[in-house]
């Protein structure tokens, strides 16, 4: 089958973009009829161009042999180098001014270029485009064995994929859907050979605006042709300057940052605000690094946390954690982490769970999710008073201890890896406060307004930061601001790898002096890369725009409180059914169920929990595949799809994007219904 | 001045390439001229696209109003979303038959669309262009303040950077060379307000093919348009699958590798190539991580390496390498680092400089660069011997430490960050010997082909790998596999950050089994990120290519001996001119000068050496800015410009591009020469 699109590749559809991105989601090889006019190189080129920026393959270029400008020798050549090949055909005759003879002269024109036996220009082309299509068949089927045999993946166990069709094989993907190819899926109830699924991870966290989003293809490009990447110590260019403005000052920085770090990962970025609290302490507690203060009092600086944190896969990243079934034989828990109350759904009703170590009393019923993350008027409950006894007595306790605490590290209201653990946000006020403002740490308090006091406070946001649970930054939710804070993942939109750093003065200061080896002497080749950053910028533009555009809101409409039809500017809400989220709550094989903003997080009830508990895979693993309903699809093209989604042991969770239309999340809702419930 | 173009943005210039190509050095704003007939919007759109993917800034288009396709319609509103003023201006009459009458109309037509009360759209565009050049050198001129203000640079020490001028503003960059605004520069021999810098650096070591290369921009964003970003885990792609299977079989893997692991930066692979080690050798020695063998006994797990060692930021890869400046609070310094022998040109003579704990003869002459690195040439000699019997005895020495080794790191032939040390490689090469058969390790000692044996032996190739040292692998010049290795910098062709991490079958294993707490459990949202993936692809086709131009045989025929006149394929070579070297280093102000590949290091005879040193940076800092001169400057546009370079206290080091142009490689060094010997 062929499909014959109208005008240029971007002649205007009635949906108001254009064709490229239009028939975009249905991914078909492509054959680029070129223009074999003056000016013809450059269109046939640049139509080329636009297409390549949407990830279309383009098989062949067929235009006219026109022997005046012969655009198709120049082009053959041009884009052999690319690897596409070029067809020139003869050009049809001069319209004739007798009909008949005009009939005639086409009929004879076309049995030219047709002949019967099958040799000519056409003919070539066709088997060229057969032996495409045979070759990227022939490609797809192959790679996942090729994959088992070169690929080491992360976090991934190769004793448990063994076989070609345990490996995901993406062809390519848009909006929130992967294309995979199911060749060896002998369970697909799909007839094609490619079958889309619903992207559940987010890709790994990362994905906010959908798979292959224009902008920020043309976003990279531009950044790329303008800059490639450009040293950055003591230098500067456009879109690392705007995008470190916007953060400080209007982004999650705003009200307290002044400075900008980048580098590649949010595991890097944490080590970076390690870095940086350790020496603003070690500054103010001990007369800085460099003043003769013995190593092994710096080495025995630590961190103070929470039980279930994790920053990231590097070493010093994850020595600000405990030990776990993460860390590497060099890891050594350099800190002390409290164990911390949490919230969730339960049978339906929003209930915080204390921890024997905190109270007696182990569940607490809440008013409602909305009133949970209302700090304001947790503070007047009891709770409160029994956070603060608790978290002041063991800092007491810590006093003595071997290490000296130098930073508090917190992923705000939820921690991720750490299995989707989402932990009161009273709590973790609290222990901001008292960190801030008791006498547990008398040799650093401050009273100087911006300045750091107590240790200095890191959020790590890698995760939580840049509305994936709803809010551009938690950080009102917490009514608190950092001293340094980490933003990664969502940052970059989902494309390219970058993370920032954002630092108070109070800390920057601690760096500055006219001595080198005071510096913060830390960075990456690529740090600030201008493809990264100026991603970054068309990725927050673009979400900004989303967040004003009114599309949440009558997902925001649901999540408010019965008395309001509209959610106050702090409210909690979730792009998942608040109904949706109470019924599966009260399904037996469900412990309990949690959601913010684009996430929903499922603990499957299971005695053998934790990290290596396989609970959770098994019991969703069939809706991996497509199931064939009466349904229609809502998907681009209509397919029945699957769902790809990841565990952390027991805990299975789904991740949308800022922009996943509605009918998507309901269908993606329904499956999971029916899966857990049957 | 107004620069008219011919013919399409894509239209063939004389010398092969399109216009875009052809003029991107100049970086001019742009006008772009669209079209107003059938098919006139998809071809406007496709041209601004082409004119994107080459970083050209578009002020405004302008195209007829014509009246029945009305182009100007959509593309107002489809521009206006980009940013982009579209002014729809009168269409010409159409042609009279009349000669006479044809002029007539045609002055009238001029006339209307220049009406003398200055209105109408060619005036209003003329005004918004004005108010985009006004706007484009305000924004240059405040991006030094801003920055200033709001970004913190990675091994910077702000203290020392305080004033506008001191702030390089990279307004562009093409090839080898950044655009600077240099308003603030009152040294500047320029009358342009842009003025052109040879990116010395090789933008931080990361540049291997000139900067804005449009065949990797494409590669960017036909990843982008394709995928966006796919998680990872269980998952393939091609452009993941490709780039692992060519390191692994082609590339720097080629006869011992079998696995890839991706990561973003040279930091987090090295960080994964020492949970592999220390791992595997865990497994080994003591039966595994997981097997209940004390967490201190795994601590106390160590490397062995060279003073001088440097493997990236991140807290983990700093405790393989010794305390130093670069150092942060929580390092700990986990191993044994050797002093190694140095190569290097003094005199005009090659020296290999013996550490005093090796011998007491400290400088041994040479024949020849080449000779020197001729390991099967250098076995034959006495030091060989001598390297030997100090490596055994230290390590015999090293058996009764705290530290049990458990991996040997090395970065092979330079250690870069360290401050471009050109390790003896016979010394190296003997050290891996010895670890691998001696009985300084006798419980993990193999005899199996394949098998790590002694030590997994780490190399560090993040620097010099992929034909940094002209080698697209340094391992033939050492004459023996490691178990792992990292690479990344040009890996990604000076684009975008990413990291691969290969290890051998051995190493794989012993991740290898049922339970997934024996896994790898390391990976970073980005893994294998297809952008990063498909630019590295390209990146390296674009060396590969280039590696067999012929390009660079005249500079290794200026390297080989003088009894041949090609170089062997093992011989070292240099893009920098053997005389020139040889000549620098007999400057009394040059203590050694050292070159392999794209590297020129000069160390400056200072007797306050090391990081904190700025005797480079003084004797060298007016090359950054362009000097008037009779010499056609031979960098497109032909302005004198500026040598961007970057020192390591007090060496100075100067890197080229793969393909940078003998006659700037010439420009340079006649630079160096003219500033170090005045």
């Amino acid at each position: 089958m062929y499909v014959e699109t109208a005008g240029g590749v971007h002649s205007p559809t009635l949906s108001g973009t254009t064709q490229l991105d239009s028939y975009r989601p249905l991914f078909l090889p492509t054959i680029l009829i070129g223009d074999s006019r003056l000016g013809g190189i450059s269109s046939t080129i640049s139509s080329y161009e636009s297409l390549v920026l949407r990830g279309y393959i383009v098989d062949a270029i067929l235009l006219f042999r026109d022997e005046y400008y012969r655009n198709w020798e120049y082009l053959s050549s041009y884009f052999a180098e690319k690897g596409v090949q070029v067809h020139a055909v003869d050009p049809p005759p001069a319209k004739h001014t007798d009909n008949n003879t005009n009939i005639q002269l086409t009929e004879q024109f076309y049995w030219k270029i047709v002949p019967s036996n099958n040799q000519g220009t056409i003919f070539d082309t066709v088997r060229h485009l057969d032996i495409c299509h045979t070759q990227r068949l022939e490609e797809l089927d192959s790679m996942p064995r090729r994959t088992l045999d070169t690929i080491w993946w992360p976090f991934v166990q190769h004793g448990h994929v063994k076989t070609e069709k345990d490996v995901t094989v993406i062809d390519s993907a848009s909006g929130d859907v992967f294309s995979l190819y199911n060749g060896h899926n002998t369970e697909s109830s799909t007839p094609s050979l490619l079958e889309p699924q619903f992207d559940g991870s987010a890709s790994w966290w990362t994905q906010a605006v959908g798979h292959a989003h224009p902008a920020l293809t043309m976003a990279a490009a531009q950044a790329a042709g303008r800059y490639g990447h450009v040293m950055f110590p003591e230098a500067t260019h456009l879109p690392a300057l705007k995008l470190a403005e916007r953060l400080v000052k209007f982004g999650p920085g705003r009200g307290w940052a002044s400075r900008a770090f980048f580098s590649d990962d949010g595991s890097t970025g944490m080590e970076v605000a390690l870095k940086m609290a350790l020496r603003a302490f070690a500054v103010r507690e001990q007369g800085g690094l460099k003043s003769g203060i013995g190593m092994e009092k710096r080495r025995g600086l630590g961190v103070l946390g929470l039980k279930g944190s994790y920053h990231g896969d590097t070493i010093g990243a994850m020595d600000a954690c405990e030990e776990g079934v993460y860390t590497s034989e060099w890891h050594e828990a350099k800190g002390f982490w409290l164990d911390p109350p949490t919230i969730s759904v339960r049978n339906g009703q929003t209930v915080i769970s204390v921890p024997p170590s905190i109270s007696a009393e182990s569940e607490v019923e809440t008013q409602s999710l909305g009133w949970t993350y209302d700090i304001t008027e947790r503070f007047k409950t009891p709770l409160a008073a029994v956070y603060r006894q608790h978290i002041e007595s063991t800092l007491r306790k810590l006093r003595n201890s071997e290490r000296t605490l130098a930073a508090l590290v917190l992923e705000p209201i939820v921690m991720g890896a750490g299995g989707m653990i989402f932990v009161d946000p009273l709590f973790q006020r609290i222990l901001i406060d008292v960190v801030r403002s008791s006498n547990a740490f008398p040799g650093t308090l401050s009273t100087t307004p911006g300045e750091w006091s107590g240790l200095p406070v890191i959020f790590d946001e890698v995760f939580v930061g840049l509305y994936r649970l709803g809010f551009e930054s938690i950080i009102p939710l917490l009514g608190v601001f950092p001293d340094i804070s980490v933003n990664a993942k969502i940052l970059t939109g989902g494309l390219v790898p970058m993370a920032v750093t954002l630092a108070s003065d109070s800390i920057f200061k601690a760096f500055y002096s006219e001595k080198k080896v005071d510096a913060l002497l830390h960075g990456h080749s690529y740090t600030a890369y201008p493809v990264g950053c100026e991603v970054a910028n068309e990725a927050l533009n673009v979400i900004e725009k989303l967040s004003k555009s009114g599309e949440w809101e009558e997902a925001k409409a649901r999540w408010a409180s019965p008395q309001e039809t509209k959610l106050q500017s702090n409210g909690v809400w979730s792009f998942w059914d608040p109904d949706f989220v109470s019924e599966l709550s009260k399904l037996p094989c469900v412990g309990e169920v949690m959601t913010l903003g684009t996430v929903l997080s499922i603990k499957i009830a299971d005695d053998t929990a934790g990290y290596q508990s396989h609970s959770a895979q098994k019991l969703l693993d069939v809706i991996k595949s497509s199931e064939n309903t009466e349904d229609v699809s809502p998907i681009p093209g209509g397919s029945p799809f699957g769902i790809n989604y990841r565990t952390l042991g027991n805990v299975a969770y789904f991740m949308l994007s800022l922009n996943t239309a509605p009918e998507i999340v309901k269908a993606v809702e329904n499956r999971i219904w029916r899966t857990l419930s049957s």
